[in-house]
């Protein structure tokens, strides 16, 4: 019996990606903020729009988005915290919250939050500012 | 008498650009679509403030805009089209709006609206999502 | 006594920086238009969030931002036109509002407002139009 | 027996994708172009180095990336031209290359390239001009 | 004889364009800087094989673009100035030493030009260092 | 004597930085790899003409971006692998180098680079590939 494994077949081993544990449901987080809970009820009622369609590419990208938030090599917390910064720098309201409430979803304290918009306001700059408002809104209420 | 052409005459020819014709009003599309209607109305009165103050420039940009959309090398439905995967891309909810009315004016199916909705989802990535959305929201409107 | 001076500091000195004179209040603003009334109340409700946080970084950045208008080797008023065309070719709305009213507080006439904006149209493109038009119903409240 | 048809069924089976037909192969593209040709070799050589790495969910994402330009409800030419626009507007000179050259292996003529550019030209504005004139040159070598 | 005038036909007097007098030629910045001739040469070859295409929108749009930097209600020098904070915003190397450029030949002190990269850096965040770099390499060639 | 704090300063004190532990000298990133060696070069050439003009608020920039990147409530290495994602999502060749190279010289290991940049590539979309593909080139010779 060989214990010779093909790199390849390590490499994708190592990137092992498992469903995270989340703290807090949505149901939890809408109850504690009404800024989250109107925002997950538009998404959802939304994503239903979408998703009704049936559309394969939209179905596949789904798919890949939601697999890249697994706990992987870096833990899925980590990862929310980065589509954060991600979605803090190319200002989107939508993306800034649904990746905050994952991360607080996730456990993340509200300073790791913080430290995550401080790369994306150095990063993206003043245009960043009004996202950062109103980002501090939503950690207001979800942590306050 | 010759039939040489100039070469820059030709290419001019070439790209001859003629209106449209729209299969659907803008009337037509703000008494099917409530979404639709409310861009119109707030788009009309908008650019009523700023024809008013008749700056030069801004009337040039607003017709060299026209002309780019007009029948040409490509059809001006394959153009709104274009606009559209721009505006998604750029991620601009009225630019995108805007763009898919017109596509619809012009008789792209929805089917149509979505593969280009789709290059734009993928070119553009997860942070075009809020704005397919909304757009969904739209097309289910307008072809629902 | 030398009159030789270090270059290093002759370049400091010739960039000082001091607090621009207004020719209107925020109030006053505030009271003439009521699209920048509802603007400043919601960005100081939400800079009050922010700034309860207390955050170091964010502070800084603040006090860097506050720095970059002052008068220097361009007037306060140059430069918050020049942030104005920022503002309106990275697309972002509240940016737009607030350059504006800083413009409009130091003295600029509606017509420099507009030349700005024509450069952020002409090199920004079209998807700046929207941005445009809300600007225009602004400028049209404060100067009209 | 029925006939009638579950509706998700029916939308997946409109949105059916095939391979488009190549009329020029890479190589032929190569061999035309000198900018092509170096574009197409580093893109090679680099995309070797990442698929050597195996990771999941990059090959899920070139594999999406694929099936997004097949022929579909629109033809596989009419999306690389899309994609030309977005790459434009995005402003990414090799996205930009790599769709011109495949809308040119897929038959399009420069027209039609010229004609999508355009729209990127106003929708992006002037910052997308020194990218249309690294693509004019492109343009020039495969159609001159 | 009425002294009364068309409202419409006082707003386009009071934005009267005109051509502004230039400190420097192009082949003097030339001269003075190996960057600035590298650049304007790449320009100047580049924009030759776009124009003899002879696209009619590309023609219109590179006439607004002209348009839209000369004296006005706001000096071209300033314009050039805005040009260059929102070409460093956009993050647009070629568009950044095209309007430090135009700043320099129109007169525009090197203090003038940091003051406006300070507003683009500010504004658009560290994202903007390396384009920062490059410009003040420029600079440095251009009034060292 | 109380033991009541000062809300304000214990957050203050909670985002406490410190100066992070490298792993590895830029000197030895350098000797590893080529490609970073010419860019942490010429980096510092072109820093060096920057810092040279002592300009009051670049010198401030840079010293909140330093700020930034400390080891606080995320540890140094975590922000700036999420300033790897900031970079790639705004598509900075030079900012993914700068960051990819920092989180090498703090330790983190390849699959960890690797997953912050898939979180790149979903939220930004196709238009991130060629920076991928660049930076996959610089983690080869970093981690080959």
């Amino acid at each position: 019996m060989s214990t010779v494994e093909n790199p390849a077949a390590a490499a994708e081993r190592q990137q092992e990606r498992k469903e995270p544990t989340f703290v807090f449901t949505e149901k939890q987080v809408a109850e504690k903020s009404e800024l989250a809970r109107r925002f997950l009820e538009t998404r959802a009622r939304q994503n239903g729009t979408v998703l009704k369609s049936n559309n394969f590419l939209v179905k596949r990208f789904y798919n890949i988005d939601h697999n890249t938030y697994l706990d992987g090599a870096l833990s899925a917390k980590t990862k929310e915290l980065m589509g954060l910064v991600a979605s803090a720098c190319l200002r989107c309201d939508d993306c800034i919250y649904y990746h905050a409430i994952q991360a607080y979803r996730l456990g993340a304290p509200r300073a790791e939050q913080e430290d995550s918009l401080n790369v994306a306001l150095v990063v993206g700059g003043s245009i960043v500012v009004p996202h950062l408002r109103r980002a501090y809104e939503l950690l207001e209420e979800l942590y306050g």
